[in-house]
């Protein structure tokens, strides 16, 4: 139907016109790199979803409101560190100046520019460090500079996740953050994805939320929705390629679904990856939700993480999340293995249950007998250093 | 308006005519006690409340069934070390067997005795072994047996739940269980309530349910609803004392409370007590689903483990909750020191407040700013051993 989507190099920077740049500039106390710009060489077609939060962060605000005016965007200046959130009015005013010190250094409207924090609730940025930053980078933007941006807007993330993929005629790019205070409910980190196809305005938003619901929205850590997130892309039409309404459905979800995955893979403290499916279930709303309740279950987490297959976790939370759901037509599947059937005990080959427990990707199935719903949703487990990284995570 | 209300001993077996014994049957690995039976010289008016998970153990099940006949029961069979959840039908045949055994080595109608069982979900009870135990339980009963059966119901509590209150002419007494797998939504745990007052039954129902409410209803240790918990109260009336419906339910409130505080005090790999309190909510509801959400978010119980005062998890789990409240009216304190308010960043002494977060009882205050509606909730804070504890937890 249409040509095949390859993963390749390059990040945001891979799709053409695009280029980025980061900077150190003392917002980490680690001196790493914790400023980006990443900029179109024309406007472009832009689309975006938000924090579902109430107190969502200035940045938010902002990116919002520059959106909604034209509906196009040619640059965007991401700092981690430092959330600008519950910043009340000096919050977006900061977030103002550092789109008009970006949009300033590269010579373009400053409502072109969307801006995007990350790091410490509660907490006013230095703009001295910020503007430094910001003319650091907007000096030294270059086609190649897609890793540094992706490196540039970790927080506790321990790898950089960028995608990068040809889609025949064009590419779609993409980096995004996000280890901790992530929970589906839009959009639960930062997410940046670029495209050099032309697109149809209102195609390309719809796609986005399309990509986003089935990938950024099912995957959940910790279950906390966090105030500063937003997934925001970007359409160049640099390729002169007119990319059709499903390829680039397509491809923004195939970016999605591997920034997503690899946020959950990169979960703070995970030692593995599960993919919770609820299957046979009245709707989706009611699939998602069993999902997410097995998925942020604080027992079932643990238990995986002691590669301890007590399945009892799983219908204790099913259970509670459908409260007129029927034992006798259940069935449970850890790792392709049946260990709860009809309300009944199961015979279980233990041994090779437990052997199969410590792969790195399992796969957790409950089969309601409802319905013919499903829905996939990603969590990782539980671990000491989860417990370690966000104790001592410090304010 | 009524006589004050002291605390003495005897937990369950401190009012007139209840006697009670413990056994070690088998059924924990460790030796240690794990079956229990609490009974009383004479049929007592009853009252209960069950969990809300749909998937109900076997007892929970068969001792509803029995309270519903007639109100009356005159005793209750307890065991640790097996859930007797999903089970099937044998698992109803098992809690029928239990009771039976329980009814016939003291003589009485086996529909006048309760069943509950607590420990690890899908497994089949070992009846020879329940057996022994009920005999062995049976045979030996006495009116100082109360903290036998406390030590008998605990799984992974490290210390037994106990209360008696004199309450002028009656006495009331109780004993819980519960250390993981609790969160408010009836009932979170076992507990067993008994009085030697003369009570209305109807009456006793109802002042039952409000102190559940307002007590086990507001605790939550990891925001799993158990399959197996319930509270079960039963009036001897042996006092010969009838209680007035007020102190009824001031004394039930009160024995509650305390049970209901001792279970987050002892939560699995808990340091810290935690008192979250929502203030100027639209509703009683709001206010509860708000404190809930902060007291059950994983990224403010680590920060309280790790005594760090990060405000910004706080107000990130309430806009979580309360999709349309207003930073602005807001005001958040930690231990009476307020680190938050009207959306902005406050001056707070922090080396003050780091000082008041080593307390090992820790109170968090919100005000939304919206109604006049308040509740408090009770929480734990979330450890290395928590995850130790449930990661190692064996199937």
């Amino acid at each position: 139907m249409y040509a095949e989507v390859k993963a390749s190099g390059g990040g945001v920077c891979a799709p053409r016109g695009f280029k980025a740049a980061a900077a150190a500039c003392g917002l980490k106390a680690s001196g790493d790199l914790d400023l980006c710009i990443l900029a179109a060489d024309a406007r472009c077609a832009a689309a975006a979803t938000f924090t579902t939060n109430a107190f969502h962060a200035a940045p938010v605000a902002l990116t919002r409101e520059h959106i909604e005016e034209d509906g196009f965007l040619q640059a965007v200046v991401v700092n981690s560190g430092n959330a600008n959130a519950w910043t009340g009015e000096r919050g977006m005013l900061d977030a103002r100046d550092m789109a008009s010190l970006a949009a300033g250094s590269m010579g373009i409207d400053n409502r072109d520019v969307a801006v995007a924090s990350t790091g410490v609730i509660g907490r006013y940025l230095d703009m001295d460090k910020v503007a430094g930053g910001i003319a650091e980078a907007a000096a030294k933007m270059h086609a190649e500079g897609g890793s540094d941006a992706a490196a540039a807007i970790m927080t506790t993330d321990t790898v950089p996740k960028e995608i990068a993929l040809e889609c025949g005629g064009f590419t779609v790019g993409g980096m995004a953050k996000g280890a901790g205070m992530i929970k589906p409910d839009m959009a639960t980190m930062l997410a940046f994805i670029t495209t050099d196809a032309e697109v149809d305005h209102a195609g390309f938003g719809r796609a986005l939320r399309s990509a986003v619901d089935r990938t950024f929205n099912r995957i959940t850590i910790d279950g906390c929705t966090s105030t500063n997130d937003m997934v925001l892309a970007m359409a160049s039409g640099a390729s002169g390629v007119k990319a059709e309404a499903e390829e680039l459905e397509d491809a923004l979800h195939k970016a999605c679904s591997h920034l997503a995955r690899a946020i959950v893979e990169d979960g703070e403290g995970a030692t593995k990856f599960i993919a919770v499916r609820m299957h046979e279930a009245c709707s989706e709303v009611e699939a998602k939700h069993a999902a997410v309740t097995v998925a942020e279950s604080a027992l079932v987490k643990t238990a995986f993480f002691g590669g301890d297959p007590n399945w009892g976790r799983v219908v204790q939370a099913v259970g509670q999340a459908v409260k007129d759901a029927d034992p006798g037509k259940m069935r449970v599947k850890i790792c392709g293995i049946t260990v709860a059937e009809a309300g009944e005990v199961s015979e279980v080959d233990m041994e090779k249950l437990a052997e199969a427990m410590t792969g790195k990707a399992l796969d957790l199935d409950v089969f309601l007998g409802r319905g013919d719903a499903s829905v996939e949703v990603w969590t990782c487990d539980f671990s000491y250093d989860y417990v370690k990284i966000n104790a001592e995570y410090h304010t």
